[in-house]
């Protein structure tokens, strides 16, 4: 943990302090659980004075996830300074994985962390909106680098919310077994998949003729449609929507 | 909204005060404010004793999204009664569709729900946390009928993800224009886009060998179907999945 908050932001105050706080704050909420300790237990055991605890952390909950806004630091810079000509799909994966390098600098940490979050709903609402604010941050770059394509905003909202799941159902697997096993080589797998699915060079299955529809007749108001049984759902789907949606 | 709110569950308490409490509130929270409306001024403008509040709502917040767990309800047994031959895809898809359906059913309200939301940050992590049980249910339908596959679950995330994510863009779109537009036709494309990238008969991409229908395999059984032009896509769809699903 100490490693990943120094160096997300080096403008950041002194570690010291800020790490006591966090070191304090996590064993409380361990030995009598989060709602019962205060903000004063926490500056107590710590040895510091209320007003240093908001110095570094708006509320008790972030405390909690003390790395997130570094983090999310890291992955705008990061995207910010992507190349311009690379895929941005590819793109927004690496950023995500910025997220699994934070848990895996600290296994020991995380798995407490996230067996807390289990536990107390207040967390998991506030984990709720830091994992909305990676998914903004992904959806608008996919924004950017997608902007010549008519469904842009909507492929960007669709790809960003995909590679967040994928991302934290690697981590969350990894975090269950209590930090054990390959949490790399299940993240290739989890965003490998998102990729596929979605990567730059085509739109979903390609695009490509429409053989398997009959039908638009222009003026009448009954469509016939032809499809062979066994056909792909999404294929016809995608052939009924040319036929009907028109006029 | 009251015909959505009744609509949902038969069992709930008679909709009047319940409905005249949201009136209050919401006329509240638009005159003065969210945080500035304490759960007493509503009691008082709906002419109801507090703990009639709280048979009702379990917060302000939940007052702001009245008609959610009922839906929820709605998408679960929905979900619970889906023919076991469907595609789990077009089944979440269609699912998803009944979180539209509430928002449709009263326009006006729901623009002025969306712009609230925008404005507190305390009703959007409540939204998030909402949207996460519509996602955890769509993610276990898709686990449990998707169980054969060994990447079952990481693709039951991925795609319930995607499903709320392109119902999600849909919406917002449709609310940030004030309610106007054809948002049916918005969400047909929207969900069109994740059923074409994910939906069941192949991975992503395909890859698989049903080339559309004009293939040469004499022996196939061909299907007829007849839609009325303007029919909206996802009536087609449900027949043509019934009818092309079997084999």
């Amino acid at each position: 943990m100490g490693a990943a908050a120094a160096g997300a932001d080096a403008t950041k105050p002194a570690p010291t302090m800020r790490e006591s706080l966090i070191k304090a704050a996590f064993q409380l909420f361990l030995d009598r659980g989060f709602e019962q300790t205060t903000i004063d237990d926490i500056v107590a055991l710590a040895g510091v004075g209320r007003r240093s605890f908001f110095r570094y952390f708006p509320s008790k909950e972030d405390v909690v996830f003390p790395d997130h806004e570094g983090c999310l630091v890291e992955m705008t810079e990061y995207l910010r300074d992507a190349p311009a000509d690379g895929d941005p799909v590819q793109q927004v994966c690496e950023a995500a994985r910025l997220v699994l390098q934070m848990y895996a600098a600290d296994p020991l940490f995380s798995v407490q962390r996230y067996r807390l979050t289990r536990e107390v709903p207040g967390l998991r609402a506030h984990e709720l909106s830091v994992v909305w604010r990676y998914e903004l941050a992904l959806a608008e770059h996919l924004r950017e680098r997608g902007a010549g394509r008519a469904d842009g905003a909507l492929r960007a909202d669709v790809v960003a919310a995909a590679v967040v799941a994928a991302h934290n159902h690697a981590l969350r697997t990894w975090l269950r077994a209590g930090g054990e096993g390959d949490v790399q080589a299940a993240m290739d797998e989890a965003l490998g998949y998102v990729v596929r699915a979605f990567s730059d060079s085509a739109g979903p299955h390609g695009g490509g003729g429409t053989d398997g529809v009959d039908g638009e007749r222009p003026d009448e108001e009954v469509v016939v449609l032809l499809a062979r049984k066994g056909t792909p759902l999404w294929r016809v789907v995608r052939d009924v929507e040319g036929a009907l949606g028109g006029s």
